[in-house]
This record gives structure tokens, sequence and C-alpha cells, in this order.
């Protein structure tokens, strides 16, 4: 590995955490609370290391998709480490281990939380949980490669690390700005969500963190009450902005920037958000009809079904009821579109909705190919047939997302005895980014009470569910330590 | 479809089956007991149908691999529907969905049961239903391949439905030596379990319902104290045999029928088998040390975890312990190797160890591929570099299994209120053709309590999970419905 790349690239993103490190300061400093200090103190912590990391101009060897991987998850990693730092500093979260868990839960837009009372953190530690997920949602090196000019091979391979999906959605040739678009249609979003929440009557700081955890499909929230303090209103605007940001950016792209009338259509026609609003709206209808008799009237029963049904599918995880308490087919729909997830290419996590497809496609064409042997057919998606070397990647990807969920599985229940529901959803909503599972660590409960091996195995899964499984994985490879052996080679 | 050999051939099944009847109504006979009558019933009826299935002499079409995988289907539902007439003749169960349900659990080799005395059966109903155990175990069609001469591309076609694994295990060139050989050896290891069950003082009866129950890796047991009445060294011997059963035949002609010694050590060169093997012992050891507590001395713990691991990975369903009070890992790691199953070629169900085998190398290869993106690699099995068409192949086979899984977990769940962990092993169970789950499905539990329309899913599910899901998934194409067309457009 490039050691010397690697480790500048590691230091420009330390001082980019410092300068987010800024605003929860200045929300400690509005609130006047001595929190604000302990943030300034860790923005200055990664200031100095950063700047020493960058120090030595290392000559630049070759850039390649294992640096570019290796950089990402390293990068996560290290911010993660860094931002935890000033909850331990306030003493918000004593135990360091908890604040990781708490800060890659945010980073990676998770929602899991390990704490017992929210409304016991300060203001700026509230802010600081929500921003991380807005910034973790369109990813943190794409904010970076889309404010800084770096040069050479290198951009490409950081984004297709960081990016959710099957492919790369490159929408202009220059990934630089594909990158500044991305995050103009995200920060345009964010500002709708947050004034429309203002309108409906909701404080500032509320609407700005759960508009950030709504934006990020993350779903921490800053009530000891959770959701029961906010207007139906003001839950509906949450159900519909979080189906929002789970829709494939392409769509926005062509609908905003398409210069005629059928380029905008597009978005319509694309067959991955069809079968994402499509699989929302039999989940809504029939969980409505499965919940009915648990709400005074049906309406009721439809607005807590499209909130769930939002705020898993598209991994944010904020909840309105217990739904844990709902009757099992609700339950085992709510587990099922845990996996499915949100659009590929959106801020939302989960397998997402294109290799569902994807694979639905393939059986259906497999056993077409029993009854018309000698019928040469590809898989086709938005018209468009599918190369063979996608469909393989999809078919890998889910082999080595089910090899990560059973080794994780398997490391738990040997040390932390919590029943198989609890251990088999709280893995499921880590390694999908979506925050409660069911059980033990259903919508009314949280992480607070698992051992430490539980949750160290639970931030893996955190990480390399929101990096796509591979930038996580490489990093096991001993090969990839050695030094510079690819400059020598080649 | 070509309808006229279809029925042709769902004639001869009937009458098959007929001679099968005629063995419980011997043992009736032995008995002296009037069930004995419902079997000769029975049979007289699998008889004339079976004749006047085959009476019109159709002009024989062609026999596409859609006949041979809708004839293999159709034979399997044909086959237990008859299967399951002398069990409410006789009365020793009632209800025909629950006869239906023990029939097919039977032939499927699954072992689920719907019986909560299995004591209070007759003789000949309990010889019976072992008896489906051993004829399902190495297919019913095989079975008539090795014994009836059949012209054209029939064979190979009604093969490759019935055999289980990724690819058709071809041992010699003709297909009909082929199935003679394998039920030479599937009878072969089965008169040596019956005689060293004897040996070791068990009772001709049990000897042989029980040694059916692990040939075919099925697991439905003759008395109701389960395996509480047999010694440990009677329960020892089962043990070896079940995991003996699992292992891929292949491994077995070889070592018996391998020419020189080097032929013979193919066996053990055998990366599934000795995939299996490991996976095996992994289980065995972490299982003893986690149960250690629970019995009392360290031996008998390893005793009852052998007995365990090799009743589930083998998918048999047999056991000596009530595995669903041990703790969360020895629970977890059985529901997992409940997925992972025996070898191809075996007589056991599950995913198989080839499969996940070819998984988990894929997601290896796919790792190194990005730290050398340039190097050309293969994924290779026995020294044996694999064609991507299998690969392909395996990856379709368990999106078409995730499908089953979770279609059937939703549609029992929208109608029976049972727990997640109850439904959940109840498919997985039935799937892989293993029997007991766990909760109210557990090993010391039964179905019986199930909604029809809970059993009737988990009968899908076992008619899948034996006949490699596609044979029944075909059946769903309304295409194939369609009389002969095949026949006259080519």
């Amino acid at each position: 590995m490039n050691y010397g790349s690697i480790r500048r690239f590691l230091g420009i993103v330390l001082r980019f955490e410092a300068a987010f490190l800024l605003l929860p300061a200045i929300t400690g400093l509005v609130y006047r609370e001595t929190a604000g200090l302990s943030y300034l103190a860790a923005a200055f912590l990664c200031v100095v290391v950063g700047t020493f990391l960058s120090f030595y101009r290392a000559d630049r060897g070759p850039f390649y998709t294992k640096e570019g991987f290796a950089g990402v998850a390293l990068s996560w990693i290290v911010l993660s480490m860094f931002g935890a730092l000033p909850f331990v500093f306030c003493g918000d979260i004593p135990s360091y281990t908890d604040a990781l868990f708490e800060t890659i839960s945010g980073f990676t837009t998770t929602g899991a939380s390990i704490l017992t009372d929210v409304g016991a953190l300060s203001h700026a530690s509230l802010f600081w949980r929500s921003f991380t997920h807005w910034v973790g949602g369109m990813g943190v090196i794409v904010f970076i490669l889309a404010i800084m000019p770096l040069t050479g091979g290198y951009n490409m391979h950081l984004m297709r690390a960081e990016s959710p999906g099957p492919s790369v959605g490159k929408l202009v040739p220059k990934i630089r700005e594909t990158a500044m678009i991305l995050y103009k249609i995200y920060f345009g979003i964010t500002v709708i969500e947050i004034i429309l929440l203002l309108l409906a009557g909701m404080p500032l700081f509320d609407s700005l963190c759960l508009t950030f955890g709504t934006a990020g499909t993350g779903g921490f929230a800053v009530r000891s009450s959770g959701f029961a303090d906010y207007t139906v209103l003001q839950q509906a605007i949450i159900t519909v902005f979080m189906i929002l940001f789970g829709v494939n950016f392409n769509a926005y792209y062509f609908l905003l920037l398409g210069k005629t009338w059928e380029a905008r259509k597009e978005a319509f026609r694309m067959s991955e958000v069809k079968g994402y609003l499509g699989i929302i709206a039999f989940c809504i209808l029939t969980i409505t009809w499965s919940i009915r008799g648990f709400y005074d009237n049906i309406l009721l029963a439809f607005h807590h079904a499209a909130f769930q049904v939002g705020s898993i599918i598209t991994t944010t995880g904020y909840a309105t009821a217990d739904f844990n308490l709902w009757p099992q087919y609700s339950r085992s729909l709510l587990v099922l579109i845990m996996f499915i997830g949100a659009c590929a290419g959106s801020t939302g996590g989960g397998i997402k909705v294109s290799r569902i497809l994807l694979l639905v496609k393939s059986v259906k064409q497999e056993v077409l190919h029993f009854i018309h042997p000698r019928a040469v057919s590809t898989i086709k998606l938005d018209g468009k047939s599918v190369d063979k070397e996608t469909v393989r990647g999809v078919n890998v990807y889910l082999a080595a997302y089910a090899l990560i969920f059973v080794v994780s599985l398997l490391i738990i229940t040997m040390f932390d005895d919590q029943d198989l529901e609890t251990v088999f959803t709280a893995v499921a909503a880590t390694l999908n980014n979506i925050g409660p599972g069911l059980a033990a660590v259903g919508p009314m409960s949280n992480y607070y009470h698992l051992l430490p091996v539980t949750k160290y195995v639970l931030m893996f899964d955190m990480l390399a569910g929101r990096l796509e499984l591979f930038p996580m994985l490489i990093l096991f490879v001993p090969a990839i330590w050695k030094p510079g052996r690819n400059r020598k080679r080649r």
C-alpha cells in the first residue's frame, strides 16, 4: 500500500472534521454550555494531528483501487475515533467504547444509540450527533471531493468506495462536478425540509437536528420522549422526506437539470424508483390493515404504518410507535424491508432495491430458461440489458453480506447470551444502517446493555454496511499492509 | 407440455408406489393389525389409477428439460397424495391435511411431524412413515431409473431434476448404471447400520425404522419418548451413520470401486467432503464447550453435541436433547448449519456444502480482485477451475432460495400469529428438510398446532427444498401448462 498518499489523505479528512466540529462548538456557545469547549478542544486536536499527518510531503506513488478502498475505510475509522472524543471530554458519554459506538452509528447513518436518556445530553452533543448523520449520509469523501481539487486517479477510486449501490452514478464526466451536483441537491432538499418543519411549528433546534437525521437517513432522536411530542403534521412531513431521501438521486438530477420534458420524464421511468415506491405502497397498505385494531381510526393506523415503513425501508430508524408490539405480520414485513433498503445512489442503506430487482429478474430468467433452454436471454433494467459483470457483482455482494451477517451472529452469541431475535435484528439493524431492531434492541429500547465485544462487532457491521462491505473487508487481507509493493513493481 | 408422456410417467410412479405400500401391509400382518388392510387398499388404488393413467398409449412427443422438471415435481406431489391415504383409512391421522403433511415430510426426508403422540400409531403406519424417508432419500425417480429401462432423453432430464447439488453426479456414462451404483451403495450402508444396531441390542423394528430415517436423513422417531429409551452406544452408532449419509456418494464410489490406491485416495481429496467434516468438527467442539455445564461430564456433552450437530447438518432431525434450552451460541450455530446442510450428492438437504464453498471462494476472489485488479483469476474446486455457468447457477439458486424463504415467511405471518422465531425456524426447518425448528416447533414439540394455510406453505417448502427449488417453481409458469406446444413447433 502507498502509505504516503493514505497518510496525507487522512490528514485532509481530519482537518475537515475540525471544521465540522466547530458547528457543535457554536451550538454550545448559543446555549451557553461548557460542552462547547470540549468540541473546540477536539477540533484543535484534529487540526494538530491532521497537519502532522500531512506534514511530510511523501512522493506521490500511484493510487489504485486498493488505496482508494483502504483509504476510505481508514478515513471513516479515524473520523469516528476523533469524533467520539468530545462526548467523553464533556462527560455526556463517559465510556469511550460507547462514545465510539454512538459516533460510528452517527456517521454511518445507522442511528443505533447506547443512550438511555437522550434528553440529558447537552445541545452541543445533540447537534453533533445529528450532524454526523448529515455528513455521513452523502459521504464525507464525496464532500471533500466536491470542495477540494484532488489530482489524478484518486477521485474515481475514492468515490467508488464510498458511493452506495452496485454501480457508481457518474452523472457528468467529471467526478468533482458530480460530487458538487449531488451535494447541491442534498443541501436543497435539506433546506426545504427545515423550512417546512418550522412552518409546521417545530422549534428551530429540533427542525435542524431531525432534518439532518432524515436527510442522512440516520435516525437519532433529540428528545427523551422520541417523537411523541411532535404533531401528526410534523411527523407526516418527516415521513414524506424520509421517503424522498431514499430515492436514487439520479432521479432528482433528471428532474431538476433535464433540459427537455422528455429528459425529465426519465426520472419516473427508472425501474428502481418504481420498484421502491411500489414496495413502500404495498407495505404501508398491508401493515395499515394489520394494525387497524391498534389505533382509534384507520387514518391514524395509516399514518403510523407510513412513518414506520418510510423510516425502516430508507434505513432511517425514527419511530413514532413501538412496532415491537405490532402483529407478527407487520413485524416480519418490517424486518424484511430492513434488508431491502432504499435505492442505490440515495443516502439510505440496506441491500438496495436495484440489487433486489436484479436478483428477482435473474430467478425469473432461470425459470424461463428451463422452459426455453435454447433462447438467449439477458437481464434488462430500464430497457438496457445489464452486463454479466454487474450481475456477478451483485451476487458476490450478497454472498459477502451473508458471510458478514453469519460471522457477526456467531461471534456475538459466543459471548453475549441475548435471545436470538435480539441478536438477529441487532445485526440486521446495524449492517443495514437502520438503528432499532426488535425485542431487547426494539424502537423503545437501546444498545446500552450489550457487552463491549458485541458493540465492537456491531460497529464493524455499521461501517461495513455504510461502505458497501468491501472497503472494510479489504483491511483483513495481510497483503494490503505491505508498504508500497505496487509502486516498486510497476 | 407433453401431457402424454407425463401421464404415462405418473402411471409408472403410482404402480411403483403400490409396490412400496405392500411393505407396511406386510408389517400389519406380522403385528396382526387391521391397519395393514388400509395399506393394501391404498396399494390397490395406486395400481388401478396407475394403470388407467398409462392406458392410452399416447404417441411419444419429445421430452425436454421442462417435461423432466414438471414431471418430477408432479410425481412427488402425486406420490404424497396417494401415500397419505392409508393414514386416513386406518384412522391413525384422521385429517387429510395432516396426513399429507406427514407424508410429504416423509418423502422429502424432512421429518417434521404433526403427531402429538408417535407411540399411539400402528406398526404399519410407523413403518410406512420411516420407509418413505428411505425411498425419498436417494430419490423415487432415481430408483425407477435404476430398475426400469426408459428410452430416450428422458433419463437425464429426470435425474437432473431430482438429484441434490449444483451439478449432476454422473459417475459412469450411462444414467441407468449411475442410478444402480448409487442404490447399491445406499442399500449396502443401510444394511450395515441395521446390523450394527441389532448387535447393540436394539429391537428389529426400531433398528429398521431408525435406519431408514438415518439413511434418508429424514428424522421420524418411532417412540413417544423419542431417543430417551436408547442406550448411548445405540445413539452413537446413529450419530456416525447420520454423518456418513451426509457425505457425497461420489466419495464412496471412489473408495469402493477405485481400481488403484490413487483412485481411492480421491475420496479424501474432495474439498466438499473435507469442508463438510471440518464444519462438523468445529461445531461439535465449540458446542461441547458451550453446553458443558448442562451434563454430568464433558464426554456426555460431547455425545449430545455430536448427535445434534450430525442430525442437523445432515438435515436428519433426530434429537436426543432439547437443544431449544441450550445457550444462545449453540442454538444460533445449529440454526446456521440448518442452512449449510450436507454434501451435494448425498441424501441430505440444505444449501449444500459445495455451494457454500463456492460462495466463500467467490467473496475471497472479489476481495483479492480489488488488490490485483489486472490479475485474471478463476475459482477452483478440487484443483479444477469451476466454470462461470456453475457459479452463476449457484447464485441464482440462492436468490431463488431467499425469495421462497421470504414469501413463505410473509404468507404464514399474514394468517398465523406465531412468534418470529417459530415461523423463521419452521420455514428454515422445512425448506432445508430438517424437521424440528426452535421455540414452538422445537425438537420436543411438533407442527400440529399450526393453521392449515401454514401447513400447506410448509408442504410446498419441503417439496421445493427436496427438489432443489426449480422443479416446483416451474409449475407456477402458465406457459408450461399449454398442451404439446413444443412438439408442434419443432
